[in-house]
């Protein structure tokens, strides 16, 4: 391995090193150091490191700043590396998710010598596993003001388009119960399986909202995810639980959510599991808009939840994009058209100047 | 411990000679070894062991022989032993389920000389357990002559009560499919756990029969007993299972119960997971109606499965008959009256002349 990366050569050769470059959410040190090292060639460059998170910045005294975001971990490697190009896409572990827009961020680094806002480049570590481990999460507690800026960028997959805010996301679980006895003798008992058919019934006649917020449509989903409950297979069961999980546009607040769906299941024991925020599109902003010309398309809404929740949290607009497309992330086939790493860094460049 | 138990003296001290040898299944050898000592004391009584099976009977050349079967093992200790006599009611591991009939058994085999029938008594093993280790299953299997005779009266609890016959079983899992998606894109799958909303619906407005067979009357039952499916927190669901246990009255075949299921849950697939034929109550052969009226009362059907169905199987009609609530079996508290017991003692002397 090189010490360090050849940042200003071909993204998509920087692709395909990351990319090679196993770093399993637990296991990014080598890629970290790695990143660092580079990082710290350029000269114009203030950077820290914080664990397995390498973050950098201009300090040009630019009256907006721009923070663009990245995860340097992947999902487990499953028999998908070393990468592979093959027609103008490149195959491997983490080239969709989402080291496609890590080498989009390095490679403006080394050769956006004077950008028209100042620049944030933060790369993280273990993004991919339980929030409580998210190293965006550790550097927002230990040194928030790296995180401030007029706009985020998170780099991951969006299909090389601005895709804005974010819809929230909450889980909860809808319990039945009933009263257990004999199945020779059920009249004696209440099933609580049998009670979930009002909930399912409710599930499918529920007509999820689309909601149009700055000219993006978000839709909101509302689906079963888990279901379970039995005792014995000759008892009636005394207690059945539905998780449901809700996605909901960024016009409403979780509470808002959460109070939406204690309505919807009313006569059952509603308990919320987890809820993560949306984060509106913020298209209105000016910097934003920049970024929205200089793609050269309209916006689409994120309908996923992402790290952009995080920095909508901080006050900030917030958008995804990068190369790829999101829905191969974690998969095996995951891969990346080259062609759309190349026009993020087109994009990105126009809109930096 | 004594050598021997002494049959002849109160059922009542039995019962509790009985529930104070520890028998939980497949720890049956100590209270089996007991039993067959005691009935080789009798000496008009042919005894042969099989496992911790002990059987015994008379050869008087009789028209008719009536076996009467009791099972020696328990369910787990719960904290529940030694037994514990107080007004008027036997507590402990084993009282209702069922050492109170085999102390009646052993009684009777002591104290009844001259019967009107030929006799065999069938003590056996691992009842409490899956089916393929039931000790009866296996002298059915290795000694089917000492089963055959005109009438089989198991000796499990029925409040005293002349229990006909007994409901067949039989448990399907029916299984729903879908398309896995990404709950943030969820209109792009198809979820199966919402598509047992319909199953569940058929649940609820089912309406089970009730089937008078010579005056004993069955009501059936269908109850969902176990509901599982999920893949993670963020997937629609691409299977659900629901498992559904059908109690039928024995008017219908297990092949009968079967098609009913698969009409009735039409569209899905159903897989059968296990089935046990119900038994007829044969109340009208004239051994079965001696014993009826030995009882004094009308004859109610046995809702739940028993042993009954595997006589009934060989083609002999076959009852229930024993002291103590079945409901309290597998229970804690579980506790059988001594006037039961007593009165279980009266009856088949009654009957057995």
């Amino acid at each position: 391995m090189a010490d360090t990366l050849h940042l200003a050569a071909d993204p998509v050769e920087l692709t395909a090193a990351l990319v090679d470059i196993p770093s399993v959410s637990g296991d990014e040190q080598r890629i970290a150091d790695l990143v660092e090292r580079s990082l710290r060639e350029q000269t114009a460059l203030e950077v820290v490191r914080s664990g397995n998170a390498v973050l950098a910045r201009t300090n040009l005294g630019r009256p907006t700043r721009v923070v663009l975001a990245g995860h340097l971990d992947t999902v487990p490697v499953n028999d998908n590396l070393p990468s592979r190009l093959e027609d103008g896409v490149l195959h491997g572990c983490g080239t969709v998710d989402m080291k496609g827009g890590d080498a989009v961020m390095l490679h403006l680094a080394a050769t956006t010598p004077e950008p028209r806002h100042d620049l944030t480049f933060v790369f993280y570590d273990c993004e991919e596993v339980e929030a409580v481990r998210n190293g965006l999460g550790r550097v927002e507690r230990e040194m928030p003001e790296w995180l401030r800026g007029d706009l985020a960028i998170v780099c991951e997959s969006s299909n090389a388009v601005v895709e804005a805010g974010c819809q929230g996301t909450i889980r909860v679980e809808v319990r039945a119960r009933g009263v257990r006895a004999h199945t020779a003798r059920g009249w004696m008992g209440v099933n609580a399986v049998h009670a979930l058919g009002e909930v399912l019934r409710r599930l499918e006649t529920y007509e999820p909202r689309r909601v149009d917020i700055d000219g993006c449509l978000y839709r909101e989903g509302l689906q079963a995810v888990r279901v379970a409950g039995g005792v014995a297979g000759n008892v009636v069961p005394d207690e059945a639980v539905l998780t449901v999980n809700h996605r909901f546009a960024p016009d409403r607040s979780p509470e808002q959510a959460e109070r939406h769906l204690r309505e919807l299941f009313d006569g059952y024991e509603v308990t919320v599991t987890d809820v993560s925020a949306g984060a509106l599109p913020g298209l209105a902003h000016p910097v934003t808009r920049e970024l929205v010309e200089a793609s050269g398309g309209a916006p689409v809404a994120k309908l996923g939840w992402t790290d952009v929740a995080r920095f909508a949290a901080l006050g900030m607009p917030a958008v995804n994009f990068g190369p790829g497309d999101p829905t191969l992330a974690h998969t095996k086939q995951e891969n990346v058209p080259v062609n759309q790493v190349r026009r993020c860094v087109e994009v990105l460049r126009r809109f930096l100047g």
